[in-house]
């Protein structure tokens, strides 16, 4: 059994104590009988399984008592839909920042359902190298929302600091940076994430709602999408995806074992500072994004040369570190530094990209 | 690890091979150095995943090739909603039939979201002790299509036939009777399941549809619950549930290892035969389903003393005869006989029940 690095955007690596546990754990759960696949979820044993996973993500996370946790499917994409229904009654209007091919989705999936939606910034003409400097004077005072996007997977940014949108509730695409470090809570409306970057596989989608947001849902949206009546039925309005949530436990399990989030971002930065580092201290490889939006989880380069970035990739896999390819959307490199990925990991990447450059000297 | 006999109505047993394969695999699939769990959902390993699971499906069902075959998340629940924004764009109204819980809530559902929908048929004042029956007369000329649950979990009954529905569509959520014994998929105009009953963990949504009907979808419905969307990405508009996918494509090939959807068929019956036989040889337990509707999959039976029901309920637990206890909207008893359950499994219910019965007799 040869485990890989693997840099994937998502899914992408779990903690290999995790995937032990589950493994062990597969045929049969404690003294249950069964696997917790094959639990009801209104059995005792799966009810303190999701309990529990709802206790640690608050513990982590530090969320307060006001928020709701929601542990639900359909993916950020879902949720690209359920914002707006869930919220712009507020107002009747909202506000997006387009930092990214994500964002993006977000705004033009609100503006295909017919909703009152207004772009205030993008980084666009830029190529999406950094994100928005979004103030206060420029959101409009009656949207229902701001929405934003804190970590763009694709093109390797992250907003290194929280909009001030005064009474305006921020919403918040964190899938790609969740528990990747501490966050103030209080400072966003909504958090929403898909599970299948830094803390489960794909199938488990988390919302952290603030209570009073709970009450602008539309009358004739579909009930599945209403936080309200997941909120109400403590994430089990019918069967919720059982199993991710249970990997998610496990995952909160080992980062409050390693020391929680603070432990996390020392980890995380000392993973990001290797590698942009190197990229800083040499000229063979560019990192395209502007040092102030600079994500630790998706540190995007380039060699300036396609044919070579194509080689990089190719080679890169063959020598175990998987997933280097960057988005088909931008081409170049990504990788992918996760909470799961080892700080082993990061440093053979960076003897494969020193030793790829000597062996393929640019023209 | 003393493996019990589950006899929950989902999520529920899974095939012990099964599990046993997932296990192994769980830290490294095959030579790819990491588990499912971890793979990006558009690496060439997982495509191969998805596309065999959809391919031993179509073997499997018999699935004719003018049909898409689509992996969602959301659930049953999720296809209430999407059923009509997918569909009665057609003519405008759409007709169900209401034979137990979750056909009513489908048919709750679309009313709710302000659809003209119309109930042609409930058994409802019969405590929905049999399925209706459904003639083309009683069906709108010009309605959408026609919504049936054909299996109801709850009160353990299953359509005996399929209803003739002329050139409307009939819409059927086989939740908990999906590949349990062969079905002529060409009777329907769109099947769905959630996997959690007969093919997987919850979280993965089975839709079967024909291609005709994937051109009716409003334009300002939620893109992810768009069945030509996600047809046209074959399922991977967005990330799908992409262990619930391996682990149904394990179910599917231990269903074919055994001799297909028709051997299935025979191990079903003679469970469901064994369990029906014996509940009709005594008078100390009582089967209200008539006998022209009862399901292959759930059987409900009562003692007709609510105190003793509970008392089985809770014995046969302890003699690791787990989640017999009937649904908390019915009461009495209900035993799951999917699958995954094996023969001896209801064996051994049956002597528990003869062994109750004479240790507990009624007053």
């Amino acid at each position: 059994m040869n485990r890989v690095y693997n840099f994937s955007a998502g899914p992408s690596m779990l903690p290999l104590p995790v995937l032990e546990q589950a493994a062990n754990e597969m045929v049969c759960y404690g003294t249950s009988g069964m696997s917790v696949m094959e639990m009801s979820h209104r059995s005792p044993d799966y009810e303190a399984i999701i309990k529990e996973a709802e206790a640690l993500l608050r513990k982590l996370m530090n969320i307060p008592d006001n928020y709701k946790v929601l542990f639900l499917q359909g993916g950020a994409s879902t949720q690209f839909s359920a914002v707006p229904m869930n919220l712009i009654k507020r107002t009747g209007k909202a506000d997006y920042a387009v930092s990214g091919q994500f964002s993006g989705k977000a705004f033009k999936e609100a503006q295909k359902m017919g909703y009152d939606v207004k772009c205030i910034a993008t980084t666009k003409d830029d190529n999406f190298d950094h994100v928005p400097t979004i103030t206060r004077d420029m959101i409009r005072p009656d949207a229902a929302y701001l929405h934003i996007c804190f970590n763009n997977t694709i093109y390797g940014t992250k907003y290194g600091y929280i909009p001030d949108t005064g009474d305006i509730p921020l919403v918040a695409d964190l899938s790609s940076c969740i528990i990747s470090e501490p966050i103030d809570v209080s400072k966003f409306g909504v958090i929403y994430a898909g599970a299948q970057k830094n803390m489960a596989p794909a199938g488990m989608t988390l919302v952290i709602v603030r209570e009073d947001l709970l009450d602008y849902a539309e009358e004739t949206m579909p009930t599945m999408l209403e936080w309200k009546t997941m909120a109400e039925n403590d994430s089990m309005y019918n069967t919720p995806p059982c199993y991710p949530i249970y990997i998610a436990k496990l995952v909160y399990e080992w980062i409050l074992s390693l020391g929680g989030l603070e432990k996390m971002k020392e980890m995380n930065v000392a993973k990001a500072n290797l590698l942009y580092n190197y990229l800083d201290s040499q000229d063979y490889y560019f990192a395209p994004v502007k040092k102030d939006s600079r994500s630790l989880m998706n540190v995007t380069f380039v060699t300036g040369d396609a044919d070579l970035d194509k080689k990089f990739a190719s080679e890169a896999a063959k020598a175990g570190l998987k997933n280097l390819k960057g988005h088909r959307s931008v081409g170049g490199m990504r990788a992918s530094i996760y909470n799961a990925m080892p700080y082993a990991g990061v440093e053979a990447l960076i003897a494969f990209m020193k030793d790829f450059a000597a062996n393929n000297p640019k023209a």
